[in-house]
């Protein structure tokens, strides 16, 4: 009989093949003059270089963690009856890194290509151009989720056992926190470098070629919004299905035809990639010409096809309704909060009109008034998430014990399923961002340029929806992380108690013990610690792009003075490029590797000190102020960046205006904002919730507290 | 006999009494030259006209939300058996009202005399003009404990009922909220349209005569610092005794040689004021010569006092040696916590040094760098406020049901205790602030301005530590809070299902009921809506100050156009100083009602909509990203504007250099932050948590999920 769940892997070598499709679609479309070839070449080159040394390093931690991980869990090879789950946990560990790493090759090498083709389509139009743009995105996305649920499907496949998927996850989130973190750090790092020396202190315009620092600045955005924003929502994406598995092995039965609760998650993840995939194929510009309206239209009907043959499936396989609801609760949330967040940035709105205001003041009113704004901002997206839980719960709790937590795993399970067109509409962005740089670079003119600059504007009004899905999307994801390390410890502490390692004190129930109240003690001292988690996190990376960025400058200057004729522009002289994107390069690593042993190490010893208690306090923690902080600075990032925008178009004096000044000024503290720490959070609080759930039985069992007897 | 507790109202008493003596110490001195007594009358007018216009307005809120009060609490009066109790609980709040203005204007009356005297003396030399400074601030200082305790104590004789001096409490605290955020506003207001328009737009010295708002500057000192200041650490202070008393009634029982339990944060609280009053009459110069260091040594004097007096009482009246060290662990925190925050906004230390440094390349890496670090410096108070309330828990555990989380109240406790001599160091700081504008005004010389500078300086000194504790305090306090509104759930759940109103559902203890587990649908989503609250408030008070202060720089700006020989400073010429304390005084409170009324507003509605579950989740919510966000804002203003400082004292080119220009900008926008959004927040909190705990009752009784039947 045909399984239901191997839709799972079924959607996913479609979604691959589908990729593969696009990405001959683009490959075979013309890159241009030989100076645009040249320039995309850089690109590429300099992009691939930061990747192939990123990758280098996290190998070596790759393969440490994973042998680290391999002795101890799921239990420790010593005492173990079962060694082979142990090389299964390291082998699942190093192949969920592996996958993680290989879709973020895959769409920075599509998108390097794609830039400069569809910079030399857009001389055709509009309609020449953007095909190749949301292509170019689209393999990313198809890839990613593609080769994120084949790997999931096959982990689950040969083990059958969802704690070994649970390394699979991690192997991709600790290599996703890695690549948004890293590329973050790089991306700054090039851009202040590159805008201070260059427009600053010389006075040449954005994507000059003389400026040695431009290839580095393309290169971020490669390394940055594509490399790293994919492996951001993979990890979500992985992290949310792998939970769900899990709370599903909670509850162990089987509901409507048959259908194993484990397999549902997966069921529902494989028709949401058909969806994605019919939507990417339906997008079309069309008679409006608005390339903007054409992204959203393609959320839309992704997100209707979804609805419908989840809607299908649950008939068809009898499953309870409810878990379906609490999917599409989900799914809407994500919209209603992407919706929500577009108020607080865009460019017709109150928030942005009131800061570019403020800016004829001066800088310190822009930033005072701008950080405003962004402390309302998080306001609607934290009801929606918290409403978005309490509904899945309540829907799906009547169904039975453990089945409202598996409904807010669904909820997440909803929200992301259509992560592969929010990919491709997210990718998009720096493709056209690219083109435009190589428009102006290779001088292609100011037709060209205009439409180029056409479709930078459309990825950035994608950008408000996608970007409110993937906090939301992170949101979800946690709590359901959350509940999944509450069901692991619930199983630890029934089997010690079951064993007679451990006795339940009189009076005490098992639901007592897990509680994770607020007033525990324990629970109190690891939630103090975890709200500050996250803004030690996001210090750390952006001290992290000033001091990169203060090395960089270096350099950058250094070629100006040392290179003769290249500040005047002399033919043939070119500056080094490579050394800039080496700099930015090992600085980025040099800077994200305290900040990410920290995240992984402060978690480990929360947990062997403080007990499982102070462990859930300590995820509540981090993920309450890490959702606040990375709403905070995306949003007021957002914000700032276009309130400059909005006195660029002539307003309160306009270019060059003091106001404009000021602008400038919030514009520059937004971008590590919402560039660098921000969408880093989200990753960061993923990471943390999954080492919890892995190491919660080891913790349960061993805890300095509970040795001392605390 | 003699009842211990009765130590409480006569410390009050002698309190005040030595709140007098200083009173007169300090009203015998001379106010100096005609100009001078002139400032000062100005400065003292001005205070007292906001101060009246903001009693007026709030004596209209307070009989309304009293009146109501009046009627719902304890019991709604349509229902209840004893309609005195309704009657008291209305008074208890008035009076809390009424004590805590008084507070505030004694303290003003008294700072807005000692500024003119203290610097008169100057003239005299240091070891003149310090005694002025500290003991016009001791006035206040003694006068607020003295008051609170004294309250408290007629409350609690009176009714012989800890739930009705809540509402003592809450009337308190409800005053220092628009105290503390009126006062912010108003003073931020003042300060920035001063500098804008005099130092910035026409170039004239800081507390230059012709400028119209410098009088309403330095009454914004007064306002801010001094009323707004010591009406939030009373505030605090009144809190966390309620807390444990409350706390107490829920153990119900005597301790040691018969005291009850509910007097004993009573005897502690009236041993802290007899140290404090000791600490301020041994404080001297002597011969070092630094007001810093006497500051301080007042201080650590002060915990001594406290620690051995504490365990001579312990021990007399044979309280458990845990609830004493309880205390202790408190006041160590407090202590630990101050010194931590000291490392992140001093001078010599990296943080500052780097942020000065980060200035030379420009506004933006100023404020990202400040910012950092203000996001690293809520690690260590945030970790010891975790520690202490742990450690004061698992001290107190073994003494049985419901000590634990008395002990942590007594942390508390501890750590206020000495809180009468914490607000006279404080209060010092904004009188000889005001000395030195007033030295300046009046033309007293260099000699005596260095003088004033040098007090000053001190005054910041000792800020670094008082502000820890003011933190640290509310921490503890409000987590003490947190216990107590379950205490309040539990005995209200316990009445209804007694009185058979409510069953408890098969398999559920109370316990299970009042976990406010972390999983709970109804927690997580109060717990979301609590996080984005005090975001919200920050960003309404920030706003805020925006939108006075263009008011009052139109205001300022047309005074310099309209008054003849004013821009000259012509002989006989003044400015209209009244209308700009009048403008900023109506801006101020028209800004603040929305959001205090907002935050008692969603406090009632998170827990009539979503019942006990939803509240308590919301108030660990907020309580979390209160503190951080208290602890970002505080700290990261405290360090720009000591690293602007740093710049003045000649590095990076100095005054007037762009190092210095880019870290003007961060201290302006640290401004609103330190002294308007951050200390307002601890109020805040404990207001929301005072609600919670009055409304407990009403809430397990009426709430619409409940009525739903969620």
């Amino acid at each position: 009989m045909f399984e239901p769940w191997l839709i799972a892997p079924i959607a996913s070598i479609i979604s691959i093949l589908a990729g593969l499709y696009f990405y001959y679609f683009v490959e075979k479309k013309d890159s241009g003059t030989k100076r645009m070839k040249e320039i995309s070449e850089a690109i590429r080159e300099g992009s691939k270089a930061f990747l192939k040394r990123e990758y280098t390093i996290l190998a070596i931690f790759v393969i440490i963690v994973g042998t680290l991980m391999g002795i101890v869990l799921p239990e420790p090879i010593w005492s173990t009856a079962n060694p082979m789950e142990n090389i299964s946990m390291s082998l699942a560990y190093f192949f969920g890194a592996m996958f993680s790493a290989l879709a973020g090759y895959v769409g920075m090498d599509i998108a390097t290509k794609a830039n400069a083709k569809a910079a030399y389509a857009a001389k055709g139009g509009l309609n020449k151009a953007f095909p190749i743009g949301f292509r170019g995105g689209a393999v990313m996305g198809l890839a990613v989720v593609g080769f994120s649920l084949l790997g999931i499907s096959i982990v689950y496949f040969i083990t059958g056992n969802a704690r070994i998927v649970l390394g699979f996850s991690f192997g991709a989130s600790a290599l996703a926190l890695f690549a948004k973190a890293g590329g973050g750090i790089f991306t700054k790092t090039a851009d202040i470098s590159a805008d201070l020396v260059g427009k600053v202190e010389l006075g040449i315009p954005e994507d000059d070629p003389r400026n040695p620092a431009v290839i580095a600045d393309n290169v971020g955005d490669n390394v940055g919004d594509v490399a790293g924003m994919g492996a951001d929502l993979a990890d979500s994406y992985i992290a949310s299905i792998v939970a769900v598995m899990l709370l599903a092995t909670a509850i162990s039965g089987t509901v409507g035809t048959g259908i194993d609760l484990i397999q549902i998650p997966l069921v529902f993840a494989g028709i949401g990639i058909f969806a994605s995939i019919l939507g990417a194929f339906a997008l079309r510009i069309g008679e409006t010409g608005n390339p903007g309206k054409a992204l959203n239209l393609g959320t839309y009907i992704t997100c209707i096809l979804f609805g419908i043959f989840t809607l299908i499936a649950t008939y068809y396989l009898q499953i309870p309704w409810q878990l379906w609801g609490a999917g599409i609760v989900g799914l809407s949330a994500g919209i209603i909060i992407g919706t929500t967040s577009d108020y607080f940035t865009s460019e017709g709105k109150k928030p942005v009109l009131k800061t570019a205001e403020a800016s004829k003041s001066g800088a310190a009113t822009n930033i005072i008034t701008g950080f405003s704004y962004g402390l309302q901002s998080v306001f609607p997206p934290l009801l929606g998430i918290g409403i978005a839980a309490a509904v899945a719960y309540f829907l799906c709790n009547p169904l039975g014990e453990g089945y409202a937590v598996f409904g807010v795993g669904m909820a997440a399970i909803g929200m992301l399923s259509i992560v592969g067109l929010i990919i491709s509409n997210d990718a998009y962005g720096p493709i056209v961002d690219n083109s435009r740089g190589i428009a102006e670079q290779a001088g292609l003119g100011e037709e060209v340029i205009r439409i180029t600059d056409e479709l930078d504007a459309a990825g950035n009004t994608a950008k408000a929806i996608t970007k409110g899905f993937a906090i939301g999307a992170a949101g979800l994801t946690v709590i359901a992380l959350l509940a999944t390390f509450q069901a692991e410890v619930r199983q630890a502490l029934e089997r010690l108690i079951d064993s007679g390692a451990i006795q339940l004190p009189i009076g005490e129930t098992i639901e007592g013990l897990l509680s994770l109240s607020l007033l525990d003690p324990q629970v109190l001292l690891g939630a103090f610690i975890g709200i500050a988690m996250p803004a030690v996190f996001s210090a750390m990376v952006m001290l992290g792009v000033g001091r990169n960025a203060e090395r960089m400058i270096r350099e950058v200057r250094r070629q100006f003075k040392e290179i003769p004729g290249l500040k005047e522009g002399k033919e043939g002289v070119k500056p080094d490029y490579a050394r800039c994107v080496d700099i930015a390069t090992t600085g980025a690593l040099r800077e994200l590797l305290p900040a990410s042993t920290l995240t992984i190490g402060v978690t480990l010893a929360v947990g062997f000190v403080g007990g499982y208690q102070a462990l859930g306090g300590y995820l509540a923690g981090s993920i309450f102020s890490g959702l606040l902080l990375a709403l905070l600075m995306s949003n007021a990032g957002g914000l700032w960046d276009n309130a400059k925008k909005y006195i660029e178009t002539g307003v309160y004096g306009g270019k060059g205006s003091d106001a404009h000044k000021a602008a400038v000024v919030g514009d520059t503290v937004g971008d590590p904002f919402k560039d660098t720490a921000g969408p880093s959070l989200n990753t960061m609080i993923t990471v943390m919730s999954l080492v919890a759930s892995l190491f919660a039985a080891l913790i349960v069992q061993f805890n300095l507290f509970g040795i001392l007897g605390i």
